[in-house]
């Protein structure tokens, strides 16, 4: 042991990696820059995504880790400027070779162009590296999100004070947690003893079964797989003409499981269903539900935003009497990935999806802080201070702006439905009852031809269409046969901008048909 | 339908809340606040953790929420500078109600003082909201994945080409999709069958098991909940002296079991545990997974981070034999929470995992996209650009940088043990192997206590310290005894904090004594 104290060479690496006044230089460049960027790509200026191939953007990545030139004479390699202008090369890089969702052309998958001062609450997170697990490590980020669980719950139409809450990484994540959490409330012993062993008294004998609406989220059916239960165990509820759940065969299917005594771990409702955004009759449910005793889970993670809004939360009416609910912010509420949320109903479930303890992390002299250790519920041990933006978006511009941001897509979405029905070469696959809009182009030239043909020039079409950079949607199968599938989840999104998307597609279309 | 389509209000509520204007001055105010947050807690003024309870700050949080004065005259609610007001409010408060992880007398949780340019480069994907799950939508983002993933599996030294990663939401999770994958690879039809059906084949008649470390993370216990092998089929292999796992068990526990025919998922080892910080004797542990054919996974989420460094990669050496490994680059590489690495040394295994489709989420037609396509091996759906912050960091500072990180926290652990030593009045529990270090504190009057009193001497002490705001460190329990830990995880840390530590907990150890 050296006689001095061992301290930080302040012309060191390491000094200069934690330099304030670096982070200030680098933040005010990067701030620059992506503002620059938000200004061109809202304005509609250059391409949506800019395609490159998967080994193209690969090795690009690897050249910039193996640059060798950082070894200067400088004790800290590069000096100041020169990490800068390095700093601004890989900004830039990283900026040009993204997706950019926040083009008005942007109609693609359901993750919204974020409101982007959520995300300077995230980098207040990213930054400090405030996380939970426990409260003294985050008690900012534990209190923000109570407070967003409270508030969201409410607007849901939970009862104030009775129901629980929880953020985790994203809406896969929240449905497995919820289904872990139905799973050991009806099969006692399966978290201890295991779902193989048949000396544990609780275990029923008939293999237990997720019962889900038959357009589920693949998440459903992966938590089956995941916690034991089997995916081959998930009984999918044949839909009705809307594709919703059809609730008179969901009715026989739970009374013919009742009456052979199979256990049903869950009822899986939509609110909406992914494919064409389809919202279950949620009271009727709840109403099955009821009477056959089983839990109801709903994964309203697209669609749970709308209960920020007068004019559509009545496609969520029932939501409130799920036993448990997801709702991703970074979908509807227009929140930066990731910041989904799953409720239950009754607040004592939040304890039974994970029973046990970690004696160095929680100190047992101060009891009364279990209630706000969030690992003590969360799939996540130390998770990111999530909450923050939502709590951040929500107390700068108030709940008016997400009713806003709900209400503007939605109307959106039936608007470009009425738009469809006027194209006599586009064909709309139903009536939306949301953003999402299924659709596909059959030019004239395409009437007649067959199935096969037809379904390929949908996929060509619209790889021919994000590849330009022109618009970004998606593709997605009906019934067994290809579609083009939008969802406006950019306010900037007008009207002008989806007559152009028409434009586009038949354009390409004309020379797509030329390839096929 | 109306005649001319939709527009955006340019006055409206939703278009200042996209306004780049707006983001630019929000961001630069940001930039300027959070800087000079870190040149006072970096400089060691004001507290750690400044303490409030959890009611306070959940009350304060909520009252931002329900203020009614953002219903102004202007279509948009507040004008430009009252929103910049406001939003100046909200950082700050966010900023003074934290955990200060970048005050040097932080020395607490496996939770760094992360590189603060690491945040920046995580900013870019929050603000355009760069997600994973299909190549498309994260571009750059899953490019950088993938040159990560190849530059950190080559350090750990899996051979070039052969081995398979991913990035996901933390070690938990990383812990369980290896877990998971191990379960299907040992137990073929668990995933489609579930582990109840006995009438699949491959299902044993004995109950399978997870055989791990004693002090293995609590998320491995969980793994075996979730995953529906049941927490009481986990068997904890004894420890050596300095907490290692005794080989010699081990390999007569997995002689045992596969005398009796009981399946064993996996052998978990650490690397290292986190009670003290102890490293499994790798290649042992790998000889005896290898002479008994069993998966071999090793949790290296704080550990691994040495494989940076060529004086402490000794540690790890025979991690290049696992079959699975985990590491969280948010701890030792110092990147902000969460990126956690999964690594399969056998690159088949990544799709061991989950086995669906998603017909709407992926193109058939470009069916060589899947290799880049992460929701195929990843327990989220969408993901966030995780990996930014890492590739950023290694791009700028280069490699040599992670090696400072470790070198100076690990050499500082033993320092610091050396340190305690000296002292008549502190007790070390053990030689640290890396930068965890456990120790009580007890003064002369304590010597013949009761352990209770003891006991309670080092919980009431600790509560003491860090609510003065003083130092930040946590509680732990070896042996069923109580004891104060410390991480050193903070690389502005110096030798003469470590003696202020000491100097604080006497202090506040003499007020404490008055109350015991």
């Amino acid at each position: 042991m050296t006689d001095s104290p061992p301290a930080t060479n302040p012309q060191s690496l390491l000094s200069e990696a934690y330099n304030p006044r670096l982070l200030q230089q680098a933040g005010k460049l990067l701030v620059d820059l992506v503002s620059q960027h938000f200004l061109e790509i809202e304005g509609a200026r250059g391409p949506v995504l800019n395609w490159k191939s998967p080994a193209d953007n690969i090795q690009t990545a690897r050249q910039w880790l193996q640059t060798p030139d950082l070894a200067a004479d400088h004790p800290a390699g590069l000096d100041r400027e020169s990490r800068l202008t390095r700093f601004e090369q890989l900004v830039r890089l990283s900026l040009k070779r993204g997706q950019n969702l926040h083009h008005p052309h942007y109609v693609g998958h359901q993750v919204p162009a974020s409101l982007p001062l959520a995300a300077l609450f995230d980098t207040i997170g990213s930054l400090t590296n405030q996380v939970m697990a426990i409260y003294e490590m985050g008690p900012w980020a534990t209190a923000v999100e109570h407070a967003v669980v409270d508030a969201l719950g409410e607007a849901i139409g939970f009862p104030s004070g009775c129901f629980g809450g929880l953020v985790t990484s994203g809406g896969s994540l929240a449905n497995l947690t919820a289904l872990l959490t139905a799973r050991n409330a009806c099969l006692g012993e399966s978290w201890t003893a295991g779902l193989a062993d048949k000396a544990a008294a609780t275990l029923p004998t008939r293999l237990p079964v997720i019962v889900a609406h038959a357009d589920a989220h693949y998440s459903v059916t992966r938590a089956a797989g995941i916690l034991g239960l089997g995916t081959e165990q998930v009984i999918r509820v044949p839909l009705d003409s809307c594709r919703r759940m059809d609730t008179g065969q969901l009715d026989s299917i739970l009374a013919d499981l009742r009456s052979t005594g199979t256990p049903v771990v869950a009822v899986v409702a939509a609110a909406c269903a992914t494919p064409v955004g389809a919202f279950d009759r949620l009271h009727d449910v709840a109403d099955i539900c009821q009477r056959h005793q089983i839990w109801l889970h709903v994964d309203a993670a697209h669609g749970g935003g709308a209960c920020m809004s007068n004019k559509y939360r009545h496609l969520l009416s029932g939501l409130e009497r799920a036993d448990s609910v997801v709702c991703d912010a970074h979908k509807m509420l227009f929140i930066p990935a990731l910041c989904a949320f799953v409720f239950y109903r009754n607040a004592a479930h939040r304890f039974v999806a994970f029973q046990q303890e970690a004696p160095y992390l929680f100190d047992p002299s101060v009891n009364d802080m279990a209630e706000y250790d969030s690992g003590l519920v969360n799939m996540e041990c130390t998770k990111r201070a999530a909450a923050l933006g939502l709590w951040g978006i929500w107390s700068l511009f108030g709940p008016e702006l997400f009713e806003n941001l709900v209400d503007k897509t939605f109307d959106l979405g039936e608007w470009f439905y009425q738009l469809l029905l006027q194209q006599s070469d586009f064909e709309p696959y139903c009536k939306p009852q949301c953003n999402i809009v299924v659709f596909r182009h059959l030019p004239s030239t395409l009437r007649d031809a067959a199935a096969e043909v037809i379904d390929r020039y949908q996929l060509k079409l619209r790889l021919a269409v994000i590849r330009s950079g022109e618009y970004y949607l998606v593709p997605c199968v009906m019934d067994g046969r290809s579609y083009l599938r939008t969802t406006i989840i950019n306010p900037l999104t007008t009207g002008e901008h989806l007559q152009g998307l028409l434009d586009c597609l038949r354009k390409k279309g004309t020379e797509t048909l030329d390839t096929l």
